[in-house]
């Protein structure tokens, strides 16, 4: 028998308590009557997606939470960010995400987002695409995607992901020459490559018309493309493959969708929901609902708590995690009694007095026909440390969603 | 100080909450007063006998509980089968689990186990033996072992155990070509022999006296010999070297059995242990307490649990664990006060819901001096997952056994 399974994932959902809460998380502080029932009913545990003590980035989380180890199938964060703007990436090519920045004559950066400009950006792709690059048998794609973030990706032979980022992540210093990070040609190539766009990019940019116009209006210049996160295309069996599930992902944030393509589901398209704080949550469970119709494994992702984690905002958080149980409710209230399996956990704790991602194990909870109960009462990473499925690492949950849904294949006689 | 040990290994013993139950499980709804004694008394915990959600075969889970990766040590069914059934293997050989089944002309399979046929198998063996193979350097060696089964042993060089099943494993589907499954002449030349062998006892078969005899009667005839599971011997350290002790099993079952023998255990008979619903348990109990004389480590498997449950049937796997856990009094009341350890586990979840082996972890316990009490009051996965010895994988039991019997070696100084 073969049943069906969604997986909720909340984006640095996992939390540490708050002093100025009463000690409480925001999880434990939120009123979750859906998710402590299902925790209550089902397995409860606390999971490290990488290994204890190691803060995963978003890239990195979800590769693990989809099975693959990350130190085996990592291969750089371009890649997923190519695939999730829309890009076909081929083996061998090497994606770099971009930002339009504002550089001064000597290369200094002086704003690394170009004053926030979003539309701008477009009209002066054309422009960035008449550049040459001098290095034999490459070629190159140019795009833009939101607001002042792009996608360059290099094609041809012989290239490699192990070369540095020429954007210096800071205000104030200056742009880096990108440089190889391992012997061998293919690096040098790489390198040279990246280092020719990036001098190109000023001279086309500088004099355009649209910085310009807003120099005339005091706003910084888009005059220069920095790019960090080299990255190539992880050689990986596809889900369908590996587990033999049609599986599909609801999810808007670019990177976690390159992800959850490159690993071989179908991506949702959910217009209302935004990957922001204002993202329509009942419109994702609807959309995972449906879902389950025609796949086997559906994926939902939720960047919101981590949106609100960053602002260090405890309150937002809370809300947040409000919306989320309503719309775990508005699944549960679709599913109980049938053979549908409901997970739910984080891909990194981002705790709002750190603001950044932190190495704690996450709670997680799996529910559904023949689950042992766990009793816990209420979901919270509190309980989830006394909870009935002990610590696991990242990779573990969806093998054991797999063993309750039927997709297991044994190992042995 | 060195100290005994038995481990009792319920095969498949694990389950799930039965909704006709009253959502227990069959270990939860039995009365096991023994085994709950030693449980409260000493450490409790769960363990993935491979990884989480990942079912175990039973060759698998056995090499995995005594201390062997099976990621790294198993090769194959055929081997542990050839071993268990009396065979002597030398590294190289290939061997396959057989069957004498029935096909037609156009050697579709109209019967797996050729009307589970017996005895009668055994008389066809000389003319099996008759088949010439002609693949340079190779020979081959055949048995019957029980019921309509047998084994297939190739010697010879340059062989490889990866090649593809002819049995097709389902009646009306045609015999199967053996395929090489890997680069390399070794593996053509195992498929090529296995192949002819194959083909040629149809040959020899299907004419035979016995047959002519069956088709008379109206049985199907056992007209050709099916093989899978192609195998070779792990390159392993075994038991004694490994961990320092005399290790013995009891053990019913072919496949148990050679996993035993080839880890360098001696095998006990025990005439009136059968590896069905009626084997004599308490003969069990005595003949591991005789063995405790001899050895320091022994190990007990009951396979009736799993018969119960792969035929879906709650009440008597509830009885058969009754019985185990009598046969678990019967060492204690022997052993209680002297220096024994006792740990009792399962192979693997065999759910009668779902009647087939599935990745859920199983519970152990480990009794005996200075293991601190569980307290958890009854044996059951519930509790297990609750227990004082948290999450652990197959080798660790064994490990965790040898450390209290204090053969465990120092790593470091």
């Amino acid at each position: 028998m073969k049943f069906k399974g969604i997986m909720v994932i909340c984006d640095g959902m996992g939390d540490r308590p708050h002093p100025g809460h009463g000690g409480k998380t925001p999880l434990e502080a939120a009123e979750t009557p859906f998710m402590d029932r299902l925790a209550d009913q089902g397995i409860v545990g606390f999971m490290d997606v990488i290994s204890p003590g190691i803060p995963p980035g978003s890239d990195v989380a979800h590769l693990s939470l989809f099975g693959y180890d990350p130190y085996e199938y990592y291969t750089g964060r371009g890649g997923f960010e190519a695939v999730g703007a829309g890009l076909t990436l081929s083996p061998g090519d090497v994606a770099f995400r971009c930002n339009f920045a504002s550089v001064k004559e000597d290369f200094t950066v002086m704003d690394r987002r170009a004053g926030r400009i979003r539309e701008e950006a477009e009209k002066m792709v054309p422009a960035i695409r008449e550049i040459k690059l001098d290095v034999e048998g490459l070629t190159y794609e140019f795009h833009h995607t939101v607001e002042h973030r792009g996608v360059l990706v290099l094609h041809g032979d012989n290239l490699s992901r192990q070369v540095s980022d020429t954007d210096p992540h800071k205000v104030g210093e200056r742009v880096l020459r990108s440089a190889p990070l391992e012997e061998g040609v293919a690096a040098e190539r790489t390198a040279e490559a990246l280092n020719q766009f990036t001098l190109k990019s000023y001279e086309v940019l500088r004099n355009h018309p649209v910085n310009l116009n807003r120099i005339k209006q005091g706003k910084p210049p888009a005059n220069i493309i920095l790019s960090r996160g080299a990255g190539t295309l992880p050689k990986l069996q596809p889900i369908p493959q590996k587990y033999g599930v049609k599986a599909s992902a609801i999810a808007a944030v670019a990177l976690v969708r390159g992800v959850c393509k490159v690993v071989g589901m179908d991506l949702i398209d959910v217009p209302s929901a935004t990957g922001g704080l204002d993202t329509d949550y009942s419109a994702k469970a609807e959309a995972a609902l449906r879902s389950l119709k025609e796949n086997d494994l559906t994926i939902l992702h939720v960047k919101a708590t981590d949106v609100a984690s960053h602002d260090g905002d405890f309150e937002m958080k809370r809300h947040v995690i409000e919306k989320i149980d309503d719309m775990v409710g508005t699944i549960f209230r679709n599913v109980k009694g049938s053979d549908v399996y409901v997970a739910v956990t984080a891909d990194h704790t981002t705790p709002v007095t750190v603001r950044d991602h932190t190495g704690d194990p996450v709670p997680f909870l799996l529910w559904g026909p023949g689950t042992l109960r766990s009793g816990v009462g209420r979901f919270c990473e509190r309980t989830a440390r006394n909870g009935n499925a002990g610590r696991i690492r990242g990779p573990d949950l969806i093998h054991e969603l797999m063993n309750y849904m039927g997709f297991s294949q044994k190992f042995g006689f």
